[in-house]
């Protein structure tokens, strides 16, 4: 491997990333510390709590099941302000577009924008459109940028995990990477998966509103999926992470899309879904409020936070055995989101 | 033309692009006023008057005299925060970055982020990273965006000029373009021309100071130029504005590669430049303020409004005629933010 060269491994949010992370970017860039990285940044701008946040989207094909890269950069944005707990407001929307792309197509694209963010209740207030030559992009990149309002004065953070919380996601693992996935590779005619891309600031509420400081760790498992970001946590809040796969929703066509390519679901993208760590004398609450939103119906609890110390990620497999679960290494699947 | 296909034209930050903007990315996504259409928005973030913006760099080539496209991002959305009056405070950084980049270009380029973030006084406090296949994308793009505060409670807006208003202009136009363009030809041997490239926040705290409210618009020209920009202003104020060429700051290298080149001046893009409407009697002291700022020296008063109504800008040439001028057509100079 050329230490020189950026590699593709380093945008798939796995260990490549977070080495180009934390040796490169964020020291250079800011020098936040582990325990302050999460899905956005908290500012304080004359004493209001902000959340901050940005994302750039290449999702290839940009049309798939479920979406749009429109859809996607709408809501993978709002979903990172929810998950500092904040009150998604305002995003913004910067265009790259490939020249010759259509624009009927950058019509539709933008529609879907729209309605995402009136789904979502945010309002998108400022843009930016480039144009470069043909061969320079691949059809359209968007970036957006999001504020969001803190309302309480908890903190929910990847650093916040503690030994006893529960672990709860809100549905089923992999949809999104596997929809888009099918699309590429063309198997999407024999499946009807579609990605499972939503504005989760909704259900965020809901968790607040059940769970309040009892709510440690909010956190959506994008690229490197969920196994990347509980390993995240367990680093970052210095835990030991037990799930059980039995426990992990996993809907039929995504198993047999993994097992047709080869990947571990575990590891592959959502766009809808989010992790939770929250006390466990709240546990149970806050996963009954969470299935009766739209987006939690198949909620569960899919482990616990056993240790303090190790970050360490263990997975109970289904047949009993414990093993250790690292974060995504190399690139699974290039250009997800 | 096809109509149907994004053209290059639609990236100049001139005519095309108002009509792409006008026609379809603005009414679709948020609808926002001509009025209301300034160098950031104007959110209100629970009682605090916040500027937001965005722009994505996809400067070409990525190294040129006087900067990087990571300076070129940095000042660019502090400049568009400035130009509403606002304190600029944080900026988020989203890379896109072609398989295959240097790891020591990137990290030439975020070393520059972070000086020029730290010249500047904001923090650059979130970002993302995407990598995609080689041919997939030109090197590196850069989206910015950044929150400012606005501390006063005047409105500065491209709708606000006024007849009588004097502009001016801090100092020679069409540095960052002719630098960038004569390093892509290879004629930068040929000339010392550097980029503009500057903070312009500094400039506009000290311009207010001294103007107050009678300080009516702040805009900086970069793509599109200065005509560009006055057109707009024009346009958005509903007033008719005339400006004399030979009071046009201009270096002489630049007017010489202009001339090899083709290319008329006030079309060309600027990184250091800001123009003010300002009131008559506010004028000649706000012009010897900003002349004591490092951004200012070459200041001047280039011409004024002369009309309600219109939407014209008006050049007296340096032979004594005049003519209208309108906003660019096509793409003078692709990819030079």
């Amino acid at each position: 491997m050329n230490k020189e060269l950026i590699l593709l491994g380093h945008g798939s949010g796995g260990k490549l990333s977070h080495q180009l992370l934390d040796d490169l970017i964020i020291p250079t860039l800011s020098g936040i510390s582990l325990a302050g990285q999460n899905d956005a940044a908290l500012v304080d701008a004359d004493g209001r709590r902000l959340a901050f946040t940005t994302d750039s989207y290449v999702v290839d094909p940009v049309f798939f099941p479920g979406g749009n890269i429109g859809t996607l950069a709408v809501n993978g944005t709002v979903n990172d302000l929810a998950m500092m707990g904040a009150r998604p407001l305002f995003l913004s929307a910067g265009l790259i577009i490939e020249e010759g792309f259509s624009r009927n197509d950058l019509g539709t694209i933008l529609a879907s924008m729209r309605q995402a963010a009136d789904a979502a209740g945010v309002r998108i207030v400022t843009g930016d459109t480039k144009v470069v030559p043909r061969g320079k992009a691949d059809r359209i990149f968007i970036n957006t940028s999001g504020i969001g309002l803190v309302e309480h004065d908890f903190t929910i953070s990847g650093a916040c995990a503690r030994p006893g919380d529960r672990i709860i996601i809100n549905g089923t693992v992999g949809d999104h990477g596997i929809a888009v996935m099918a699309k590429r590779e063309g198997l999407e005619l024999l499946t009807d998966i579609v990605s499972d891309c939503a504005p989760l600031n909704g259900l965020v509420a809901d968790i607040i509103a059940e769970g309040g400081g009892d709510v440690h760790v909010l956190r959506d498992p994008t690229r490197g999926g969920v196994a990347t970001t509980l390993k995240e946590i367990a680093l970052q809040s210095d835990v030991t992470i037990m799930i059980r796969e039995e426990a992990i929703p996993l809907a039929g066509p995504v198993k047999g899309v993994c097992a047709i390519l080869g990947l571990d679901p575990l590891y592959v993208a959502n766009e809808g879904k989010l992790l939770v760590a929250v006390a466990p004398s709240a546990a149970e609450r806050v996963l009954a409020r969470m299935k009766t939103h739209p987006c939690g119906g198949a909620a569960a609890i899919i482990g616990e936070v056993t240790d303090a110390g190790g970050g360490k990620l263990r997975l109970e497999t289904s047949v009993g055995g414990v093993r250790a679960v690292e974060m995504l290494a190399g690139e699974q699947l290039p250009r997800i989101c």
